[in-house]
């Protein structure tokens, strides 16, 4: 048993997106993203079984697809396929965690 | 894909912790729980393999284990094996977000 905190651990950045590894085992792997308004995480997939959640715990902004944009919010879950393209852009500083399982 | 906001789609109740489940697959279960202050997940465990991750979007409480009292805020998560013992406990009007690999 475990415990961080992803506020606390993981700062933003004027220039980049900021990427906390927060677990990796067999079962799934946690992340915590940061981006200032305006960056984002391009549209990316892996061509692997498995499926991503990104959870939006503050800030504003859109999950990406290959062709739309989805609006995200506070409390806002997506959940995809991994090999389906996804991405994150920010228009509010937005904190996201994102599993993966199994863990790639 | 799929999109859904946890808070739009589940209320408090003040007589009971509130329950939704956000996700089945093969790859991981994801549930969401509201707690009222003094609402909790009893200590409980599962004997199989996998683990449990609880992610806390709002509020503050503790989290619980056999034998100890874990503090709980905004940003905490806590990553357990699903067979030790663990719950939650709200002091504060609390939502978690529950992420079980392999699902249950």
């Amino acid at each position: 048993m475990k415990k961080l905190n992803i506020i606390d651990e993981n700062a933003f950045n004027d220039s980049h997106m900021t990427r906390l590894l927060v677990h990796d085992s067999p079962y799934f792997k946690i992340l915590n993203f940061n981006f200032r308004k305006g960056q984002e995480l391009p549209v990316h997939s892996h061509d692997i079984e498995g499926q991503v959640s990104i959870f939006v715990l503050e800030g504003e902004g859109e999950f990406l697809s290959k062709d739309k944009r989805i609006s995200a919010k506070r409390g806002d879950i997506l959940i995809s396929d991994i090999s389906e393209p996804h991405g994150i852009r920010a228009d509010k500083d937005m904190r996201v965690l994102v599993t993966i399982a199994p863990p790639i």
